[in-house]
């Protein structure tokens, strides 16, 4: 584990967010097929490279981008982009997270689109997360946000009920993940998402995630296990890189 | 095992389906939540269901069907329907197979509807299948048909290079499923489907399956495990009934 500190009086959370995104290109180099994620903190991270490109440190990158957002950002910066048919093998990706526990083990997708995340992410060599110091969990499901899963929407009662009762133990709730207006969210794929909240430890995550897919209705959920290997956490008083 | 035998030169395939469907009805109770697959074989199942029903002979039966077409032949034949949401546990379920091994575990889906058939017989507490001869296979693949496996549309070239991979020792090809036109079939879900071609043997069925449905774009596979509880094959010869 690596630590920097300093003064936090003249850092904005933005400028936080800033130096850790900048610390996280550090691991960008010239000819990679490069991950790009999405949110305020990555956005960061895809101007930097943009950046470099356009300076001439950084040559030959082809991006490969988790959602719309950052795809046009991307496109504005001039940054090339492919996608996973043509370039089936990423050198690195660089994302945010919802939770990250204490073995660097995740939850991602509270913004809907886990699929092609987890697509894209786990299809890469190195996996950089960027999160500020609240993301940090002791368990997966700890902070009492939702752990998203992706159902298709046949009887997607039945599969949040089915879910739910997998986790009974945990004390697990299973909502249908709604828009502004009450009206379920759809996913880019045309799902919707279920939201599972948990009481409690769900205990073995690799058991868990066997037993979450085995469910018919289940199309991913959002727990990123053994994927990421560094995270990036910008704290009030500095930025700590941990290394898988 | 039980078997019946009856001269064949009397009864043709139409025949033959009819005899094991009216078997398969004989699991029936008053009073079950009903599973209604699809095909010719159950169309004969279905309408039986539809007499007994109207000769008194069987009530309160509620069936959950899944494909349109069982759909509009059971509300025909004046069968009360619900859906797994209001319903999530079924007493039978009586659908037809694509290939069945000699532990009773099935491919089934090559029409497409693979999904919704797992889902319903997922949740059945008895699974009565029926298939004629020719559906019987040393293990599963061994048709050389299509195991068909559903997955997201978005980047399935990546997904189906993924499966190929997955079974490369069994000289697996991946293969989109196509209309008659050439365009890629679409699933009721809005996804398509991925043949995959064996040359031999997958090995650990159990594996294979989370090993399919650990790939992020993969939505659900043709595999179904440890679900069937009867088979009854007819055969030219008569129908042989085999149980778990």
């Amino acid at each position: 584990m690596e630590a920097g500190f300093f003064s936090s009086s003249i850092l904005t959370q933005d400028e936080l967010k800033k130096i850790a995104a900048y610390k996280a290109v550090e691991h960008v180099e010239s000819g990679m097929i490069l991950g790009l994620g999405s949110g305020s903190t990555v956005k960061h991270a895809v101007d930097r490279i943009g950046e470099l490109l356009q300076l001439g440190k950084l040559h030959n990158i082809i991006g490969i981008t988790t959602s719309q957002n950052t795809h046009q950002q991307a496109v504005s910066l001039g940054i090339p982009l492919s996608d996973l048919d043509d370039h089936p093998v990423l050198d690195l990706a660089i994302d945010g997270a919802d939770e990250v526990d204490p073995h660097l083990n995740l939850v991602k997708g509270r913004c809907g689109s886990l699929l092609r995340e987890k697509m894209v992410e786990g299809a890469c060599k190195k996996f950089v997360v960027i999160v500020d110091e609240s993301k940090l969990v002791d368990y997966l499901g700890g902070s009492g946000l939702a752990m998203p899963v992706e159902v298709v929407p046949f009887c997607w009662k039945f599969t949040a009920k089915m879910l739910q009762d997998l986790f009974r133990n945990s004390g697990c709730v299973a909502k249908l993940k709604c828009g502004e207006s009450g009206e379920p969210f759809v996913t880019d794929n045309g799902n919707y998402i279920v939201d599972m909240y948990f009481k409690k430890d769900i205990g073995d995550l690799r058991a868990a995630s066997e037993a979450i897919l085995r469910l018919a209705g289940v199309v991913e959920h959002g727990m990123f296990l053994d994927m990421a290997t560094t995270v990036i956490v910008a704290r009030e008083l500095g930025i700590t890189v941990k290394n898988k």
